[in-house]
């Protein structure tokens, strides 16, 4: 089968692979979609030479085939599926922590979405494999995994009807954010530097979107929040130093909400006393827990969330390079990898 | 009546006050007890002429006077009471930020713990008045608002039987929250570099106390997590600068809780893509909600929790200065200031 491999810093190859071979209680997808994530480019970004880096995990496709025992899939079924697996036995895992869970850290589907086929390991099937309806595209459905990502945040940072939140890059993490916040209730106060974004960010219906140039920022969440300031600010892009300053816009009591990494960036200078004596928390979300997964896919087969405009920008597995060409270049908030697709005629 | 007055930097006077008048719903209480905070210190210490700077507020005191409609007390009984007062209703409140509240940061005893006598509001005493039996010492019922805090704490961080916590500095807070997480089934790992304070705390039954200086650390606490480092960095002393270098004592999906403040220290340099990838949030806890303060009394009333180590140091309403000095020089962990105690006879 075809496959992308990375093989290290800015080198990912399209080559052939031997199709994997499914054991008990394993099934082989047939990928019909894999979207490409920030952390896939952080890995392709990365020198991580020598080391097992599988690149693509929201996933979506067909069973080709079913291995000995599995119950409740058969082949054809249309399925998304998860990448990664908590123990749920752990301390992580009893904690409230299953994406630190080692077991979690460890799993991974074989060879990775960026392949014609994939193995679905026993665990996987049992645990984050989920049917996807004819009426559910693919593309939609390869979605799950990030809209989980981003309710456990919301989930961890307890935004709820009625209260504010500040948006802070409206790339694909910042604008599913935006819609699960607006789909909940929660007013939202939506930030990117580039109008392109912003102006996107409007026609899928955020009221309050800005560039930072208008300098209305403050003035808007203070009049939304009758002066209080934002219950949760929601950092999902842009420098790590700019979040000090950014406190003012905080009520006192809310929450600075780190979802996103800060790669080769230097340390923020953050002052302890005013985040103590204003009780403001600093709370990080990675990656879902498997009830994230299960509403994710919920909402998604209920139609709750538009995920069509997320899910046009696709190209063929040996179409990588203008795929990460276009997400670096900002052309598109979000890439598609169709694998059965490559080759010149495509 | 006699009692104590800011009236800028430095300056505390012992003077003559009216005795306060009751109105409806209000009672008046001859104050037995009233425990000396860090955060009166802390406002001797700053510069805060011309404003209203109440000292004191961990009361305990028999009631001298009832005004009308008061229901559930009458005059002799022996009650603790807290300073503030949540009002229950606004959205600090509904958001689980009840210290952030407006009317809690407004409301007051009047004139403050230091003094005769104090007029405690309707508000105050139809929400956070407890009775005191009479086998529970005036001066354990004090530390019912300081033992809420600390309860409110160890809420907010989760911290359950079987977790492990890292608590920095053993002063009266530390050793509070010492004392409560054993309590709870928490091992802890306690940190002072003052090895008197190291002493104090394993007499009373920390079992892994350091200076630091042993350079033991680290490894006590991989060795009491399998390697995975502890639940909760409890920050109650010391500088702010040390705690980003001490991430490597805290376990993935951890958190590192402020639970002091960090008066005219530089910003500390936080990692911000380390907190997100290791998924570690910093939470902060300040003052305690209502229902702390109920668990603190029950736990009080019900002898679940000794705090005689921290009432031995009593000092009479004019002797400030010397209770200061002996806080200050870590003479003592916690001071007790008896008002109705005064003169040259004491």
């Amino acid at each position: 089968m075809k496959a992308l491999r990375y093989e290290g810093q800015n080198k990912v190859v399209f080559t052939e692979l031997p199709v994997p071979v499914v054991s008990d209680g394993e099934v082989l997808v047939a990928v019909e979609v894999c979207g490409l994530c920030g952390s896939d480019i952080l890995k392709i970004d990365s020198d991580l030479k020598g080391r097992d880096v599988p690149l693509g995990h929201e996933v979506a496709g067909r069973i080709e085939l079913v291995g000995p025992g599995v119950k409740g899939f058969k082949v054809g079924d249309r399925v998304v599926v998860a990448h990664h697996v908590p123990c749920g036995d752990c301390h992580y895992c009893r904690k409230s922590s299953p994406s630190m869970c080692r077991e979690f850290k460890q799993t991974n589907l074989d060879p990775g979405g960026f392949a014609e086929y994939v193995r679905v390991s026993a665990r996987h099937v049992e645990n984050v494999m989920f049917k996807l309806p004819t009426k559910v595209q693919y593309s939609q459905g390869a979605l799950t995994e990030p809209l989980a990502c981003v309710l456990r945040n919301i989930r961890r940072v307890d935004l709820r009807e009625g209260d504010t939140a500040v948006v802070v890059g409206l790339g694909f993490i910042g604008l599913l954010t935006t819609l699960a916040l607006m789909k909940k209730g929660v007013t939202v106060v939506g930030l990117d530097t580039d109008p392109a974004r912003v102006k996107q960010a409007s026609k899928l219906g955020l009221e309050h979107g800005y560039t930072g140039r208008e300098n209305r920022t403050e003035a808007v969440i203070s009049q939304l929040t009758t002066g209080r300031g934002a219950d949760v600010l929601i950092v999902t892009a842009g420098p790590a130093s700019l979040i000090p300053s950014r406190l003012t816009w905080v009520r006192d009591g809310g929450i600075v909400n780190l979802f996103a990494g800060f790669a080769k960036q230097p340390p923020a200078q953050l002052d302890l006393d005013q985040l103590y004596h204003r009780e403001i928390s600093v709370l990080t979300s990675y990656s879902p827990a498997l009830e994230d997964l299960k509403e994710a896919h919920r909402m998604i087969v209920a139609g709750e969330v538009d995920l069509s405009p997320f899910t046009k920008s696709t190209f063929p597995l040996d179409g990588l390079d203008e795929a990460l060409r276009q997400v670096r270049g900002r052309e598109t908030v979000k890439a598609m990898i169709i694998p059965r697709k490559y080759g010149a005629a495509h």
